[in-house]
């Protein structure tokens, strides 16, 4: 019965990991926190992370939860009352009417992608995507074993899948084709008729249509419409994340088509039992008046920041021929300055203190000749991040 | 390009759904507070959730936090000083000095279950645990692409796995073994000197041991040892949710054996992003004296439900052969009034006003001839809820 002493120790390492791939955006923002310890300032615009404080109402709400209230386990897919909020949401932001039971709250979008993949996929099943894109995305499908294909995208349809793209890359062992509009890591979104295009295909050939709208509410001069308006048996992803500042808070939604409602509950009730009844509690107070107008102030300077960096940036030598409509990211072609975007990013960090994200992040196509800003920082700390950038360039 | 306007929905399932169970406890609650709403009395002992509300130490560091500092996004496995009280509970706890790199925070002890299987399992990896145990577990194994397999254990084992059943039942796909102690549905240990046991079997067979102890500080007139007393080899799953009365909160967190700790970096990077940075900011007062002074009083507490209830149901006719030693639940052979623990839990809730969970949502070994009592609930309810029982019986 006794193992002898020195047996080695035995490591079972999953296959899927061979194909999971780190983000370079962590351990960049690790890198610069290290450099920050020494006494070294770094201008961040690696993190899709807002600059801006979780408004106060929403505080607020959670302070008075946590004064009043028993923090408990909430039902699966979210407490009644905030799915009721979402319901009304969709209804005077978008014009939209919705059954509160096809809303979903998450543990983050992380939750509700996860949730989305494995209502969805059998061994093998395909799921389209554009390259460059978010790269958890590639990898929800890996883990819920599908097969993620990505397909390049350009400048020529803003670094977005097309109706054609799709028609064209897809097999007989497509199921579903993800867009996200905007972007990340490019800002850019989808014009409104060919999401619905894209919709049509998608459902001519029997597959399934997921639509990620976390940067909805961050577009800048417009606001973006819901593929709800046009399709119902379509995935809607969405976070508390980005436009409501709630990053650290964990807290998503997703709407589920009909059919797949209690498959979704029967996933998260196990994978997740629920999600944060704090997050639950603070997000009660996102819709209210008083959160929307910081929110739309908010809004406002993130539009400020993309248009001090996005001209600074190309009088630099950045190659950014599609203008970013929304989200607060910039995709930038760096060929000018390197072959490399990955050693150059890595390099910059440590000899310029600025910190930006490497293409490889966000897929193979190009990925060495491009870098991602990301701009929800101050204005002065943007120039800082130029006035570096212009020296180590020089250099 | 247009579908035809009639064109039937499309529909994909994935094959997991299948083979992925509700959780009949979550019905039972949803039941119960529907018959609560209608102005009815129910008795709860279906959920495993203490009746006591978050320490207010805990409570007062969230609402500090959250007044003066910003909620961002954390490292994906956790702020560094939570890590650091962690390591430091092992130490003062259990005398065990571990790295601060080999402690994970986690979204719960979900997280932490979904990152072991999805870090260990590749396609058709066997994992073996008992029957019965919590239903989720075989669940993490089969969405991470595993086969769990259940090995049924009785009384004479107190419900739990031995080293001669895991010897028994280990195949040549077999992986990795998990157990539970305290467990859920039955409350009761393995031995210390088992536990060596198995570990040594697994070590020798080249496979992994993982241990939930997410019910430690949940055991009567004595305290349990870790797994990590001696061994690091094996992963061990905890949590804030029982003993420290989170459970809404959703935070856990696992020790990881070395060569494990970029694998599951890397996967909660990607499923995860970071866990709630409010909750970790909430567990940096888990540790206080303050904290454990009240910790310690529920936990007597418990102590005088479990010695309320157990001879309580005993008198009542309910079997209950081996004494649970922790956790809050009781699991009884329930075979003196039914052949059918499903239909008599869902018929109790509705003629007698009790809540309480059919054996059925743990396994299938003699599971209609059990079902688990849950007792985290005032000696007062508890009183209620036995006679209720009575009256039900006798009708």
């Amino acid at each position: 019965m006794n193992p002898p002493k020195d047996s080695p120790a035995t490591v079972h390492i999953a296959e899927r990991l061979a194909e999971i791939e780190r983000f370079h955006v962590v351990a960049l923002v690790t890198r610069a926190f290290e450099l920050e310890a020494q006494g070294k300032q770094i201008v961040n615009m690696v993190i899709g992370e807002p600059d801006f404080s979780t408004p106060q109402p929403i505080v607020d709400a959670a302070v008075d939860a946590l004064r009043h209230r028993q923090i408990r386990y909430t039902p699966s897919l979210g407490g009644d009352e905030l799915r009721g909020e979402l319901q009304n949401w969709y209804r005077t932001r978008y014009g939209v009417d919705l059954p509160k039971s096809r809303i979903a709250v998450t543990s983050g979008s992380s939750g509700a992608l996860l949730l989305t993949m494995g209502a969805l996929l059998s061994p093998g099943d395909e799921v389209l995507m554009a390259d460059p894109s978010y790269p958890a995305n590639r990898h929800f499908v890996r883990a819920m074993e599908g097969r993620a294909v990505t397909v390049p995208v350009n400048a020529a349809s803003a670094y977005q899948l097309t109706a054609e793209l799709v028609e064209k890359n897809w097999t007989p062992r497509t199921v579903a084709v993800m867009v996200a509009t905007p972007s990340n890591p490019t800002g850019t979104m989808i014009p409104f008729d060919e999401l619905k295009k894209i919709h049509a295909v998608v459902k001519r050939k029997g597959g399934v249509l997921i639509v990620d709208e976390i940067y909805h509410g961050l577009t800048y001069g417009f606001d973006a419409h819901s593929t709800l308006e046009f399709a119902d048996d379509v995935f809607v992803i969405n976070s508390f994340s980005k436009y409501f500042c709630m990053t650290g808070w964990r807290l998503g939604w997703m709407v589920i088509p009909e059919t797949y409602v209690d498959h979704i509950e029967k996933l998260a009730q196990n994978l997740y039992i629920s999600n944060s009844d704090v997050a639950q509690q603070a997000a009660m107070a996102a819709f209210k008046p008083e959160t929307l107008s910081v929110l739309e102030e908010n809004r406002h300077k993130f539009l400020q920041q993309r248009d001090y960096l996005l001209p600074a940036l190309r009088e630099l030598g950045f190659d950014i021929p599609v203008e970013p409509q929304g989200a607060f990211y910039i995709y930038a072609n760096c060929s000018a300055f390197t072959q490399d975007s990955y050693h150059f990013c890595y390099d910059l960090v440590e000899k310029a203190g600025v910190a930006i994200a490497p293409g490889i992040d966000f897929g193979e196509h190009r990925a060495a000749e491009h870098v991602r800003f990301s701009y929800p920082q101050s204005v002065a700390v943007l120039q800082e991040g130029v006035r570096r950038l212009r020296d180590y360039l020089k250099g």
